[in-house]
């Protein structure tokens, strides 16, 4: 018999997967389950999924792909709980992951020991299943963070899963995820967000926005994002991404005193290393960098 | 006979300025300063310019464009204050404006009110002659911050230089020049130096870098720009961007404290609001903004 994956928010992520393993695995079946019925339409009609059901169909799943916003990840968790299989394992496509962790562990009760948590460093300008892409995870890592208490099967199912994606799978703890993240993508989230807002609401914004340029393009790209989207992944990696501001807000401090006190030598020391460091990040040059993670 | 441009600093804006002309103007005879000899005789080599010269050379100039990086403007003034004929008038290309205006002053006496300042808002990843290109301009704006005592003949002397460069000529107060690129051009520039900078010196900096992805990548990309002209523009443009340093540092400082108290809403208008200003600029809808300045 055919295996069977369950794909709760069949959007740009579950759909990309679902594409994906189409491929990888021509034998698998694919259930969405979304909310968003004509959007599980439109998904049948792209032959993304083969089905649409209600959470009730995870009973029959071998596999449970979460892929909805992590503000929506409680919700969901709860309301597949009462129809989980013991034989489902289950992952997760969320951007932070002791949130999500602890929803699950809320929710799912022993299940939740089948939960390999995993975060695919993948996306699009485009949202929803219309720009999903059987590529879309090609080459790209995908960080599953295991828990202490998964059985050895479930993460290499969840592993395979991934891989069978194009994805290459790296293991990394919860909470370290959630610190490297909060500092290379949560930060200059809200950094460029608080820029455009700031700048936006000032009565002369039309001149400021009238001579912005392609570094400002650059830089606020990732203002562009869903509002809803970075409010609930920086609520859900709270303690993480506040601890990164206060560093970085901590260090524009010091870069602000060098430049009223005149300081030249110690703003160019600054940008000197800064230039320094992303030339080697571009390069690829990681050796660069020093590697002495607690 | 024909007419002599003076260029001081044959890199990428002088050396694009030359090839620009070269086309508009065929009958101009350009002449380049620089304490880069060398340089100079590749600029000659490319046909960018038709002779290198000493400082004296400015007594023969109709016209005299300072191209070098801000920090070397008040000694490039300096130097050519002495061989300076009456009928020179003088621009420069310069990212900041009123500190170029006083380093004129200082310099050049009454020659001063022949400096029609400038600053075109064009650029490349790379510098150096060998970057430079006649369409450097085309399209883009150049902005002039005349002065109360500049003759009227030698605003539209320089305005009528830059339009030959393909350039759009914009006509700003130099304070509201410097406030307005201090907000989107020289902050962004120290913010993210700062962030590099400061996920560079971690002990654990490796496994950051090593999960910086395309986000990271645009909000970091003015980080790769020279140390030296940035140290140069921000203590040029001091108190401007330090005014607006502060600001953003106080509304990045808000938004922390709405994440500390775990205040969605709050985090959420803010999001929307940036997402929705920086959508409006992409499409050029600049009547979304507010036009009160004072």
């Amino acid at each position: 018999m055919s295996q069977v994956l369950a794909i709760a928010g069949v959007g740009l992520i579950g759909g990309s997967v679902a594409l994906a393993l189409r491929r990888a695995r021509p034998d698998l079946r694919i259930v969405g389950i979304d909310r968003d019925v004509a959007g599980l339409d439109d998904a049948i009609r792209r032959g993304v999924i083969d089905e649409a059901a209600g959470v009730e169909a995870v009973r029959d799943a071998d596999f449970l792909l979460l892929a909805v916003p992590v503000g929506q990840m409680p919700a969901v968790f709860a309301a597949v709980a009462p129809h989980l299989s013991p034989r489902t394992v289950i992952t997760d496509a969320g951007s932070t992951k002791q949130g999500v962790i602890a929803a699950a562990r809320a929710a799912l009760g022993d299940a939740a020991s089948r939960f390999v948590p995993a975060h695919p460093i993948a996306g699009r300008e485009h949202s929803g299943v219309a720009a999903a892409t059987a590529e879309l995870f090609e080459g790209k890592a995908v960080i599953i963070a295991p828990q202490g208490d998964n059985p050895a099967e479930a993460v290499e199912a969840i592993t395979a899963l991934w891989r069978d994606c194009g994805a290459r799978v790296v293991s990394m703890p919860a909470d370290a995820h959630d610190r490297v993240f909060a500092a290379v993508s949560h930060l200059p989230h809200l950094l460029a967000f608080a820029l455009v807002d700031e700048l936006a609401a000032r009565p002369d914004a039309r001149q400021l926005f009238a001579f912005a340029a392609s570094g400002f393009r650059d830089f606020t790209r990732i203002a562009g994002s869903s509002p809803e989207m970075w409010r609930d992944i920086a609520l859900a990696n709270q303690p993480a991404l506040l601890a990164e501001l206060d560093r970085f807000l901590a260090h524009a401090g010091e870069l602000r005193n060098a430049l009223a006190a005149g300081d030249g030598p110690a703003m160019a020391a600054l940008m000197a290393r800064a230039q320094t460091a992303r030339h080697h990040w571009m390069a690829g040059e990681l050796d660069h960098f020093r590697d002495e993670s607690a």
